[in-house]
């Protein structure tokens, strides 16, 4: 009889390689697969828990995106076949036009405590307390605040149902995500906010609500440059934005439009270690704020050109957490060259707006499975890969 | 003078990977890892464009999630700590009450067709030609047919504004994501739609709306069981339930309850080499499809128990693709007992609502930054990582 084994969380990641090895029962290519990705075992164990390796995705380049007059070198980690080819030619395309000219707004992230059972006249207490609250949460904030971030707004308001107050903290992260400094702050301010309300928390958090926190690109291209085979730039155009119009109108459209969207701006997240889910919930429920859900770019004709805007929010760190150790990441924003967050969300609105251009041309010209085959011809002549 | 390089794609995956080095400019330890992510080089290469290597992401293993009376053993991707840790807790706790009753829609994916300039009476046209139409799409997903997917609706309606005729066609694409079959059903089917309709084509492709392919998971826990330090079960239920009912009707709370639920779905995703961009779409839109963005779990107080339901789209593959590909996909999915992709949905929804628990017994409770703590303490114990 087998003696019986300790939980895997007791056993050492050597040891739960061992498990996995025996439990999953690879086959040779897989068994060598998994041999070559058992590096770095010491920091994939320091990074979760009850680590057994590596999960790669592929990472590749998209090269020459020109934004704000710079050309950036942006890598990709995508399992997709074609995101990177269509953003290759989306930004060749839109360099021959000058590139895309995009801004941020300040890296705003917001916590929310929530407090049940307060006293009733539990707002007019914050207000009088209003000033040594923001002492305290400035003195919590001391290095943000030295950085130049730090505290922007404090709030607070009556939720009926359920019958909640919600206290509402805005702070600049500067080049953070954010996410540990607010659930820390948010909890500091919790007993103090308790006191005051005389409630009682319920939570204390942040808010992956993302609409303060944004980036937006815009791009402007003479008809000429989106002619497609035998279809003229006008047509073209005159289809991109109908397109647009169509995803702003339909929903189920407009889950898709956001889709290819996010394909290039998640792929982005994934290749510098970000939050791809705080990045994906951010820009989906950004994309609901209307009470309709819709498409996040606009395409539109003016003159002789074909304009594009797309507004995202873009929680993007470029310091700290798993951003901060990953040597993957820290060499992918190398690439990059240090970009501070506002500045990364920036080449990930840029690049959004690419991929979605990209394949509104795909689409509305030759039919997106002719453009993936020509993009993407060589992937079917691999042996072992699905067509 | 350097002679003049050749643009990146025109270069071998060899090529690129010198020119990343000499780009980057990698320090030791970084140089270090670059080198052991270069295996597998040609595997890389074949699925994306302009290929440099790869970029990996932690793999670990939540142990012992019970669904539908049986146990398994789940990979996940992830870059954030504590997210396994937080599952790992929650699929002990549940499994004493018994684990997930799960279940789940068949795997039905939608493809529309647009059309614009059709004629008066094209809807007529179409329902005249119902039977010749679904014989060919019937034609054209013969292997599907054959394997008891295939055919399931096709409708038609037309959109005001901007003026379009829509064509849906639903499909049952069996353990595929579908994604390239609807495409290409999609665009064979568009020539016959312009010819019956007199219109044109704007575009055609499917849709990420994932309402009809859902799973759905529920746990009953007696309220024994969600005591946390010295508050009773009974309280910690209660609190749980105003947490879910406060995610009902505050949207910026509902954001991040539900980045939450998808901190364990997506890092399933990303195990399993599945499209994380459609998972992610496909959900939020599903929370913002009453007109309000809301929490997707819901979680009430019955008799001694506290019973949670999370009902969601899960657009996972179990076959073709990257999926059917990637050797690290394969091993997730052997760990997993090779599940079909509507049982795959199932773990999943059940892993959300388990993720979703763990969160909401750390926020209500102790708080989520003393319980990432608890869950997390040897992370700052690591020499280079973050607190």
């Amino acid at each position: 009889m087998d003696k019986p084994q300790p939980p895997l969380r007791k056993r050492s990641i050597q040891e739960r390689r061992t498990w996995w090895t025996k439990t999953v029962a690879p086959d040779q290519q897989q068994a060598e697969f998994w041999t070559q990705t058992g590096f770095g075992l010491n920091l994939a164990d320091t990074l979760v828990e009850n680590a057994v390796g590596w999960m790669p995705t592929p990472l590749g380049i998209v090269s020459g995106l020109v934004v704000n007059d710079h050309s950036y070198e942006v890598p990709l980690a995508t399992e997709e076949p074609s995101v990177i080819a269509a953003a290759n030619f989306a930004a060749s395309l839109t360099a021959r036009a000058g590139g895309f000219r995009a801004g941020a707004s300040p890296p705003l992230m917001k916590a929310q405590v929530f407090l049940e059972s307060t006293k009733n006249d539990a707002e007019n207490a914050l207000e009088l307390e209003r000033s040594a609250l923001e002492t305290a949460i400035r003195s919590s904030l001391q290095s943000l605040e030295s950085r130049g971030g730090g505290l922007r707004n404090l709030s607070w308001s009556r939720l009926k149902e359920p019958a909640l107050l919600t206290v509402t903290i805005d702070v600049d992260v500067r080049d953070a995500m954010g996410a540990n400094k607010l659930n820390t702050l948010a909890e500091f301010l919790s007993p103090l906010l308790e006191a005051i309300t005389q409630g009682r928390k319920l939570m204390a958090i942040l808010s992956n609500e993302g609409s303060r926190r944004t980036a937006w690109s815009e791009v402007c291209l003479p008809f000429s440059l989106v002619a497609r085979g035998t279809i003229d730039g006008q047509e073209m155009a005159r289809r991109v934005a109908l397109a647009s119009q169509l995803a702003q109108h339909d929903p189920a459209r407009a889950v898709t439009h956001n889709k290819g969207v996010m394909n290039g701006i998640s792929a982005l997240a994934l290749a510098t270690a970000n939050d791809t889910r705080a990045i994906e919930a951010a820009a989906h429920h950004y994309a609901s704020r209307t009470g309709k859900y819709q498409g996040l770019s606009h395409w539109e004709c003016g003159g002789e050109f074909l304009k594009g805007r797309l507004e995202i929010p873009t929680m993007f760190a470029a310091v700290g957490g798993t951003v901060g150790v990953h040597p993957t990441a820290q060499m992918a924003l190398s690439l990059l060259e240090k970009p501070t967050a506002p500045e990364l969300g920036m080449i990930a609105a840029s690049l959004g707006l690419a991929q979605n251009l990209a394949a509104l041309l795909a689409l509305t010209g030759e039919g997106i499975q002719r453009g993936h085959m020509s993009l993407h011809d060589r992937r079917s002549q691999q042996p072992g890969t699905s067509p």
